[in-house]
Parts: C-alpha cells; sequence; structure tokens
C-alpha cells in the first residue's frame, strides 16, 4: 500500500481536471438541495485512462477540494500514493465502478437521495413521463431498480441492468433513491439534478387529480430532437 | 450569415438597455427558484424596433451577461454580426416571436417549468381563482393552453389563442409548463413569480379540503384597482 | 400638501429609529420566504407620537431603506414633507391604520401572502391547535377573519373584530392572507414567521391522517408559561 | 449567585472547546431550515466534566457566540460567574439536563420543531423505516415518546425511556417536535437534519401511495454496516 503508481504527464493532467470537475460539481448537488450532511456522490471517468475520480467518505461539502477527490481503478480501488488516498474513498464506489467497468460510454456517475425521487423509490414505482421536459431529457418515464444492499456488486449490477439500452439516464434504485449516468460527470449531475425536478412535479400534478399522458409519438419526436439539437451548437445550427 | 446589421445610435443605445435588463432579469428566475440548470428564458422586446433579445440556449444562470444575450428579429432570426451572435438562442425562441408578431402591445415574454404551476399543466387543469392576489394580478384563473411540441408556430400560436383578449398574463400549456407575458421583461418576469406562487398556494389549499370561491364582483373590482393604482403613481394618488 | 410637518427632536429620534426598524424587519419576511416580489408589508407605531412607519407602495425589497420608509398619522395619511413621502404608502396603509387606532395596545402590524397560511385563509379554515409551539406562541386555534375587499375600513375592521380579546396575534382573513399584531413591529414579525410555520406544519401532518388534540389544560398552561417567562428575563428566573 | 466557580486549565480548555463546537453547530440547524426565529437549541457535554453547554434562550441564531453560551451543571443549573450567566439557558435545558444526568454515553442532544419531524409528531405515528438511509442512520423506525409538557422532568423522561436501549438517536415527541442524542453535539446535529430529511421523504412517498417495507434482515445488516465502516477509518479499511 506504501507503493506511488504514477502516470504519463498526459494522464496526470486528465487526472486533474477531473479531480477540479468532480469537486466543483458536488456544489450543484448542494446548490439544487439534493443531499443533506455528507451524503451524495459524483464520479468522473479519467478520459484516456483505467481510472476514476470520487469523493471521499464522511467529508463536509464545505471541505471538497480537487486535491482531496480520490483516484480509483475501474475495480474501485484506491490507487496507491495518488492525492486523497490517505482517505477512504465514498462508501458508493463499488457501485461506480461496475458502471464504469460495464458501460464503456458512461464518463460519470452521481447517487444522491433527494426527497422525491427517493419517495418513489421508496413506492417501486417509475415515474409516467406526463411533462414535455421530462420527455427531452429522459425520453420517457424514469425506471426503478432492484433492491439491492450494499456489500457486494447487486447496486451497481441493478443500474447497468435498468439502463443498458434504456433511454433515462436515471434510475430509481428501489427502498435506495436516484443514480444517474452521463456522458461526463457534469452531464450525470445535470441529470440527477433533472431527475428531481420531474419526481416533484410529476408527484404535486398527481396529488390534485388524473394526470393527461403525452402520446408515444410525441415523447419521441421531443426525445430526439433534444439529444441532437439542444444547446450550443455550431453556428447555423438555430435550435 | 457573416453580414453585419447596423443600426441607428437610438436604437443601439434601446437594444443595450434591454439586453442589460434581460440579463438581469434571468437572476430573479434564479431567486424564485423557478428553473433548474439552464432552463427557462426571459425575452424583450427592443422598444421602436422589430427586434427582441432572449437567453442564449443551454448557457448557464452564473454566466449570463448583457453581451451574450442574443438579438432576434421578429421571425426570430438572429441579427447577424450582433453581440451574441455566435451562439444559439433559446430554444422557445420561435415562441417568442410568434408572441411579439401577433400581440403588437407585449414588450416581454417568460417561459420556465415551475414546479406547482407545471403540475397544473400535466393536468390541463386551469388554477382557479380564491385568492385576492391572484384576483389583483391575473383577474380570474389561469388558463390552459393546447398541447403543442416544439418544431413550428403550435406553441406560439397556442400562447397567443388563449392570451388575447383575456385578462391573464400567464398561460399554463398543457403538459408543458407555464408562458408569461407582459408590458416588458419585468412585467412577464413578475408574472412568471406570481403565477407559481398561486400555483403552489391553491394547490395547497385544494389537498386540505374544499376552496372557497370569490365572488365574481369582487374579483372584478380587485383587478380594476390594482391595475390602476398599485405601486409607484404620481403623488397624491395614495393607493 | 405641500407643507412640511415639524416634530419635536425627541419624536424625531423615535422616528427614525421606526424606519430603522421597520426597514430591517422587512428583511425577516424575505428570509424566511413569506413574500414574493413587492408583496407583503410590515409597519411600527411610533411610541409616544399619534404615527406609524410603513413600507412603500410597489417597491423592491432590495431598494427598501430607513429614508424611504413611510411616515403615516393614524388615519393613514402620509406625513406632508416627511422622508419619502414622494411615494405612495402601501396599498395596506388603511388597514393598518385602522388596528392602530382601535388597539391602543399594538406596537407593529404584519401582513403577507404566504403559502401555507394564505391555503387555511382560501378554505376559510382555523389552524387547530396540535402542536406545542403553537400553544406557546398562539394559546390556540390561529382564527379566520371575514372575507373583505380593499377599498374602505372593511379589511381593519375584520382584523381589529376577530383578534379582540384573543390570544392569538394572527388572523387568517378568508381568501386574502394573515395579518398578524404584536407589542411592537419585531414581535409582530415574529407572529408572521410563526404562524406560516404551523401553518405548514398542520397541514403536512393532517395530509397524513388524523391528528391528536392537545387537552386545553396543557394549552392553557403553556401559553401562560411562554408569554411569562420565554426569553431574557432578570437573571434568577432561569426558564 | 455571584460567587465564580473555578476549573482546572484541562477543564477550561475542554468547555472553550464545547461552547465553540455548540455555537457552529447552531449554524447547521438554520442551513438546514430545521428553526425559524428563536426556535430550536444544540447541547454538548463537557468531556470529563459534569457540565454541559448550551443555547441561551430567545436569543437570534445571527447573535450566537461562544462566550454567550451557557454553562450548566448536570441539574441543568447555570454555573455562577461563566461567560454568558448574566443570561438564562435554553427553556429546555431541564430537559437536555436529564438526558445527560441518565444516558452517560450521551454527548450531545438537539431540539427542533422541523416541520416534517412534527407533522408525524402530531400524529402520534412512528416513521416506517422504508428507506436505506433511514436503516443506516436509525436502524428502524424513529419511535414517538410521550406527550409532556415543559415545567418538570416529564420531557427529558420520556425521552430517556423512549431511546434507552433503541437503535434511533431520535425520539418525536408527541405533539411537540424531535429530541436527537449523539455521541457528541455534531453526532446529534447529524441525527436532527436526517431525521426532518426521512420524515420529509417519507411523507411524500406514502402520499403516492403504498410504501414497501424493507426487510428487517437487510435493516440489521445495513445498520451494522454504518455504524462500523462508515466515514474515514484508518487507511485500509475502505468502506
Amino acid at each position: 500500500m506504501t507503493d506511488v503508481t504514477t502516470f504519463s504527464a498526459e494522464t496526470e493532467r486528465a487526472i486533474q481536471a477531473v479531480r477540479e470537475e468532480v469537486a466543483a460539481l458536488h456544489g450543484e448537488l448542494v446548490r439544487y438541495g439534493l443531499v443533506v450532511w455528507t451524503g451524495g456522490n459524483v464520479s468522473g471517468r479519467v478520459p484516456g485512462a483505467e481510472l476514476f475520480v470520487i469523493k471521499p467518505s464522511g467529508v463536509s461539502y464545505d471541505d471538497l477540494a480537487p486535491e482531496n477527490m480520490i483516484l480509483c481503478d475501474l475495480d474501485g480501488v484506491v490507487v496507491p500514493g495518488s492525492a486523497g488516498s490517505d482517505r477512504s474513498p465514498s462508501s458508493d464506489t463499488a457501485a461506480h465502478a461496475y458502471v464504469y467497468r460495464n458501460m464503456p460510454e458512461v464518463g460519470g456517475v452521481v447517487h444522491t437521495h433527494s426527497d422525491y425521487a427517493t419517495a418513489w423509490a421508496a413506492r417501486g414505482e417509475e415515474i409516467p413521463c406526463v411533462i414535455t421536459a421530462m420527455a427531452d431529457e429522459f425520453g420517457g418515464p424514469i425506471p426503478i431498480g432492484p433492491f439491492a444492499i450494499i456489500g457486494d456488486d447487486s447496486i451497481g449490477r441493478g443500474i447497468v441492468q435498468t439502463l443498458s439500452g434504456h433511454r433515462s439516464r436515471a434510475v430509481l434504485m428501489q427502498n435506495h433513491g436516484p443514480f444517474t449516468i452521463g456522458k461526463d460527470a457534469r452531464d450525470a449531475v445535470k441529470a440527477a439534478v433533472m431527475v428531481e425536478d420531474v419526481a416533484r412535479t410529476v408527484h404535486i400534478a398527481r396529488q390534485g387529480g388524473e394526470l393527461i399522458p403525452i402520446p408515444q409519438a410525441a415523447i419521441d419526436s421531443l426525445f430526439n430532437r433534444y439529444q441532437n439539437v439542444y444547446g450550443q451548437a455550431p453556428q447555423g445550427a438555430i435550435a
């Protein structure tokens, strides 16, 4: 455990960039009220390496900084001698690692216990797609993953089995809470913010009476459009 | 697309004033929790010109500034060579443009997915006028607009058809969310803040039991008074 | 209207102190989320004078300062030539004035449209006393006042008739929202904060099932104790 | 009452450390929205002495500082001549003192009227354990304590009787609100934050339909694991 792993200068620069991004993105979980105390965690894959960066376990959000983020290999083992390696990584590290090992297209993973998303999870009920923002972002309902507890690969496996081939980047693990994935850590954080927002809106809507479904063709159209043209594209592609 | 459009000095000053106002007003959407991530948008008409200013697409609220607001003509086409024209405007630009073309009295448009207003929209249910602040501000119930998806003029047309001749400055587009209009951008933002506030209060009220309606004559009296005497008027007109 | 009213140096000092307190207390309405935009208002009686200080109408909470608070006599007429007298006072000034004229023991009045309290008001339903903090602060249920609209003394009269001889310092005016009174402006603001807090807690409690009443003798005991010994008393009176 | 009690330098250092911790921890109650106005209180036992430090009564959260925290003996009597002893301690001091006298393993006590936890208390209904975070933190349901009012030892006795031998560090005192305990003040504050979070999530979940219970064996496994390995442990104990 006292050996120090060394990387190429390019990999070191990539690690540092991910450390900075992952540390900063935890602030978005706080800003949107998705986490309390030390709960919740963000990780990001290091491009071009078999590595990811994740939050340390049980450390206050006020104290997170690039240098105390923790560098792990894709088995979730802390890289010996790396910055922050004197601390334990998030207790959800095994689940993040499982996702990175099994979903190569995923560059970021987020887990929270945000209130409304977790409420749907406590009933094991998927969130129906009744608002256009949800069709844009998730392309349909937010699915439920299996009940699984910490200690082996069952959480990671449940995430991967539920989200593989699914449009949604969010899964509500039963009785537990949301996990989200993305092309990078920022994209996974966006999904964590949006899943709580739609969980809250659809909960409130249904408390007041019957929901109007969105026709499947409209959901498909919104999802395809949003994935392709939203945001800043090369000039000329006015969305 | 590489031509640069030039305007009179007076129009340039008016454009700059609207850029500053529209950029700053986005902060009110954040302050009142009406938006998450990059969702939501404010636009303002440039007085005395066939132009309006709107938020760029998919840009963080932290990064909005007068110079990256986007200047469009009333067809929603970005003015070539204007500040910010290297970015795409909000994906809702066509709807804003449709409103400006068809409602000459409108000087500002706002769109959000604020939670409680969107919850009423997901049921396609207008908000009944049971609190005096709602009578003051909207003069009656908040109406529902048709289901319409992005891609043509159907959202803009739905807004205009619903709000033309209506007292309310807010419409809840079915399964989508609120659009508000005003005499200028600030007035439309106020309507966006107030529609969420009344959507929340009336939702909560109805969860607890039966609502007491306000007599129509009282609604009329409150609306007429508020439109005429509220706020800072010439001295002597004590409200 | 161009005459300037002059007061003794002592009264001027008292006016200035109330201006400062009333301006600052509006910040508490914002802090606790009781108001949006320019809604809500605080006033305070000037001790030893037939005067009170109130918020101007339609001015942003960011712009409130002691010198733009408005000085009124007990008929709600702005004192000519006083600081801020170029603006209109709150549109609720007549209701505040009515309270000061008819309840000499009242030194502060607050009005908001805070969401949960207004929700009870929209049903015309008093808030039952089922939590000890409510027994402490209000000594029983929060009563409903009559439906009354702006334009004459009917709001003020409704407040006075409901609260005279009542333990509660808060009344929920039907379809309108809470008005609170206190021995000074700070005490009335505390009541406004507490009435929203109990309105929210009791609403949530009842959504989940049947409430347990508190025996009347316990309510009486809590109220009497809290009025007499809570807070900082002379040393030795350990509460 | 004018005598000054003196302590060893070591005890004075321990007192000062607890004063600083207890003053700072009140900020967490504000941050998580658990308290309004001057409600709520945190106390911490002074290690190695028959003393604890608690918030003064009726003082604004903005004005709390180490030197105005109040030092009490285990009967809840203010230590004469100690810093802050010119003020009265929290009106809940007797309940805190009873806990310290009867539960020697407890190093911190917190009391709030946080909305969702108090809502369960107003129905006298324990919070069922349906989310894994609750199994981690509390090891099962959050119990209800007896109805008891201030004035004698009945609140303290109710807390001790309910929590002695119970996994939960939180009790919901009927019609009153949560009290939490911990190995130190920080741990008790964490429990206060978490109990409101689970009270809110489970309330929301149940409003939407039937909850899925967590099997007792899974609850036991989660609780045992969390108590032993979560957070920063000696290197090598990767959680």
